[in-house]
C-alpha cells in the first residue's frame, strides 16, 4: 500500500521526538524518492552546539550521503516546522522537488510567512504543499514551549 | 600589526584555492573572532557529493565546533563570494555580527543582488561591507569558469 503525505509526516514527526532528551525543540524531517526513506534528521543544534543542526540540514546531508550526491532531484522532504531561510535556502541547492510542511513559522518560515524564497529568481524552484498534520505539528512544537515555561 | 579586513580576505581567497584540486567552483571563508581565526571553509560540494558544501557552511561549522557555541556573536565572516540564501540564513541563525565578501553573485546572491536576506524581519541583524579585494575575488572565478570551456 503506498503511503501518503501524512503518513510521511507521522514519521517526521516521530523523528522530532528524538530532539527532546537534549533539550532541542522537537522539529523532524524525512527524504523520501521512489517511496523509500533517504534521510532522516532531527533538531540537534543544542545537543551539537552548532547552528547547522536543524533537522532539514541534518536530513539533507543524510542523503547526499546515502544517494552519494549533491543533488536530490526526485525527492521529498517532509518538515514538521515551515522551514528557515538557511534550510529553504539547501532546499533549493540540493534540487529538491517538492517540499511538505506540517506547522506555519511566524517567525523565520521562508515558504511564505516571512518571505516566500522560491518566488524569488534562483536556479531552482521547488513544489510546496503546507499544513500536512498541521494541527499535531503545533501541539508537539506547543507542549515542548509549554514545558520550558 | 592589527590586520586589516582586506588581509583576511587574502586569507579566505587562499582558502579558495584549496577548491580546486577536486573540480570545486573556488570559494573560500574565514570566520573571525578577536583577531583569531576560528573557522576555515572552502566549496567541497563536488567533492564531496554534498549540497551543504558552500565554503561559509563549512567554515560556520568549524567555527562552531571550536568554540563550542551555536552561537558566533563576536565573530566576522569572510568569504570571496555573495552568501547564497543557504549561507546568509546560515550566518542569521549563528548570530554572526559582520560579512565581509568580495565578489557579488548575481544568481543566488542574498545581500542585495537577487534578494536583501537582511532587510527581512529574522530575528538578527547582520552588517555587511561588500566588495573587499573584489577584482582578485572575480579573478579568481573567472580563471576557473575560463578553464572549464
Amino acid at each position: 500500500m503506498k503511503l501518503q503525505h501524512s503518513d510521511y509526516m507521522d514519521i517526521a514527526l516521530e523523528q522530532a521526538q528524538n530532539a527532546l532528551p537534549h533539550g532541542d525543540v522537537p522539529i523532524g524531517c524525512i527524504i523520501v524518492k521512489d517511496s523509500n526513506i533517504v534521510g532522516r534528521g532531527y533538531n540537534t543544534r543544542e545537543r551539537d552546539k552548532n547552528a547547522l543542526g536543524h533537522a532539514e540540514l541534518v536530513a539533507i546531508n543524510d542523503a547526499c550521503k546515502n544517494l552519494a550526491s549533491w543533488r536530490l532531484s526526485g525527492c521529498t522532504l517532509y518538515v514538521t516546522l515551515e522551514p528557515c531561510p538557511m534550510c529553504m535556502g539547501a532546499i533549493i541547492n540540493s534540487r529538491i522537488d517538492l517540499v511538505v510542511f506540517g506547522a506555519l513559522d511566524s517567525k523565520a518560515g521562508c515558504c511564505g510567512s516571512v518571505i516566500d524564497l522560491n518566488e524569488q529568481s534562483f536556479n531552482h524552484k521547488v513544489e510546496i504543499l503546507a499544513g500536512i498534520r498541521e494541527l499535531k505539528c503545533q501541539k508537539t512544537l506547543r507542549n515542548f514551549f509549554q514545558k520550558l515555561r
